[in-house]
């Protein structure tokens, strides 16, 4: 592990003590501050930690040091859990209305037997902890009301993909007909690719001093946010045709019912006897021959080979955007760093 | 209709315009503009809007005008309905927690067939259309980090009032051991009083130039509070002993297993048989004997004279701490207003 992953990691009980020390004020008692440390840890701790680590990583390129001074770095690292945290309360509703059993090798929060309905309310508690964070640390710097308003503005984001998600696939109701490639391309762009690629590095340039609204905003988002796009489209593609051992885990967006990228660029190119086998299989559960027959389908269709056009496009395209970034606005760098990590991957 | 009243409901069209108009930008369809709009209308209207007519009627006070020019009326009307909005917020969400039936006499919104759990992110954009609306409203205002702050930790409060009702009154595990005077007190103080009460008058403040963190919200939330409270607890009395007719429902505390005023005075009177009387008969829905016997143990403990001195008490202690305010912070007008609604009411 790097040293900044585990550096990363070690500041995250500052954050759950600043959240719980201020908690009597509010006049929580014991009982109810041990629940809330307890609900903050299972849900914040335990993902990849990616988003929150390029916040800290993209201030480091931006200010051209591999070390930070250390109330740059407090204030990075700040920034940085407070993505994990605005993820956590994402999740935690998500698991709720897609009714997943498990999140990240445990139970879904709302699985666990004291807890059910009521992480809807600790989901709301998850998002309020994020402007207190703020508060504390920044509410002094001249970029705080940008700050509030950024983080207020990617929920808002996606929240709309959530929603046009949960129209789209609904859980027990298949039909095909709701699915697009637009409407594909709206949900990822929303629910995954602002607050996954744009916030962090929106954070980063507020904390070096762009200026919010500036066009170096506008730079970031046009790369960050096909980038997030890709990044999506590959675990659509990764959850069919990943290795499970690699990926960690049986992909099942065939089963589910999900507005894939695959399903949607299948259904572009269906004749109508082949449309007729994709409603005719797809979204189904059991038996396990549904999904093998869309599988079959994907084959015929050669939409593997669609995936590795898109990929080798996207790429050069958005290497052909990085090469054009003047960097007097921010470093070519910043950007290289979040392709080169996704480009290609396998897991 | 009082003219401020009508003229209320008739501002609201704009905010939802203003909510509206910007969904293009963020890339909605019409289909979605269309859902979110009917969706705002259906949870954030059809309330008694007392709330929000708080925030015109507190400015109006603080200015001494009973008419207000222009620019201030809209901005007051934009705070009122950013409170309906953030009660809309924790109301689609509390009724799914609490699994309510109904809501101002309609299907509560995860109710309807094109709903169901969707409700939950529903509820999350109901929040964030309060800071889109603010942002448009406030940004150029020196007050206007003030308010989002105002907002956000009020929402906060709520929350973790939400949260003990939640712990202390499961829907299915009755057990009166949980219920105590302090637990009751802090859920109506957090999850009612600050957003009902403290959060208009503080609005206003920030409106009429008070800087924020200064003496006079100090002031307001000691009076606010307990009066919030005291408003509370009517509500937890007129359940059992109010006129169905007059406060428009048939009360359903004791069979729901509420964690009422009621009750838990009751617990603290109670002796050992009594005591038992209570667990084998709170909260149960049928048959109604169960409740009968409650409201007869009530009876016996004198439950009615108890609150009539809580009542009597409590509205002395509020004349008294309105008396001593320091009117050149604030009229005491401000508080009679509130007082002289909310004491001895019927519905």
């Amino acid at each position: 592990m790097s040293t900044s992953r585990q550096e990363f990691i070690d500041f995250f009980p500052q954050l759950t003590e600043d959240i719980i020390s201020e908690l009597p004020k509010f006049g929580a008692t014991p009982e109810m501050i041990q629940r809330i440390k307890a609900m903050i840890e299972y849900n914040v701790l335990g993902g990849k930690m990616n988003r929150g680590l390029s916040v800290v990583d993209t201030v480091k390129i931006v200010r051209g040091e591999n070390e930070l001074p250390a109330d740059i770095n407090e204030k990075a690292m700040v920034l940085g859990w407070a993505v994990e945290w605005l993820q956590a309360f994402f999740l935690v509703a998500d698991d709720i209305m897609d009714e997943s059993p498990t999140r990240r090798g445990q139970p879904a929060w709302y699985r666990k037997a004291d807890v059910g309905i009521l992480a809807i309310n600790d989901s709301f508690i998850l998002e309020a902890c994020i402007y207190r964070l703020l508060k504390k640390y920044f509410r002094s710097t001249p970029y705080y009301m940008d700050l509030v308003e950024l983080l207020l503005e990617t929920s808002y984001q996606t929240e709309l993909g959530q929603m046009v998600d949960l129209l789209t696939a609904p859980e027990n109701d298949i039909n095909l007909d709701r699915f697009s490639i637009a409407k594909h391309r709206y949900i990822v762009e929303y629910k995954t690719a602002y607050y996954s690629f744009y916030l962090p590095v929106a954070m980063a340039l507020l904390m070096t001093g762009s200026p919010a609204g500036s066009q170096v905003f506008d730079v970031a988002k046009q790369i960050l946010v096909p980038l997030g796009i890709y990044f999506q489209v590959q675990d659509d593609y990764l959850d069919c045709y990943g290795e499970p051992a690699v990926i960690g885990k049986i992909g099942t967006d065939i089963e589910d019912n999900k507005c894939s990228w695959l399903v949607v660029q299948a259904l572009d190119r269906v004749n109508e006897q082949q449309r007729k086998v994709l409603n005719d299989n797809y979204g189904r559960k059991t038996p396990a021959e549904h999904a093998e027959r869309v599988k079959q389908l994907y084959r015929e269709l050669e939409i593997e080979k669609v995936y590795r056009e898109y990929e080798d496009k996207t790429i050069a395209e958005l290497q052909d955007k990085i090469s054009k970034v003047d960097e007097s606005l921010v470093p070519r760098q910043v950007f290289t760093a979040f392709l080169n990590k996704v480009a290609k991957r396998s897991k």
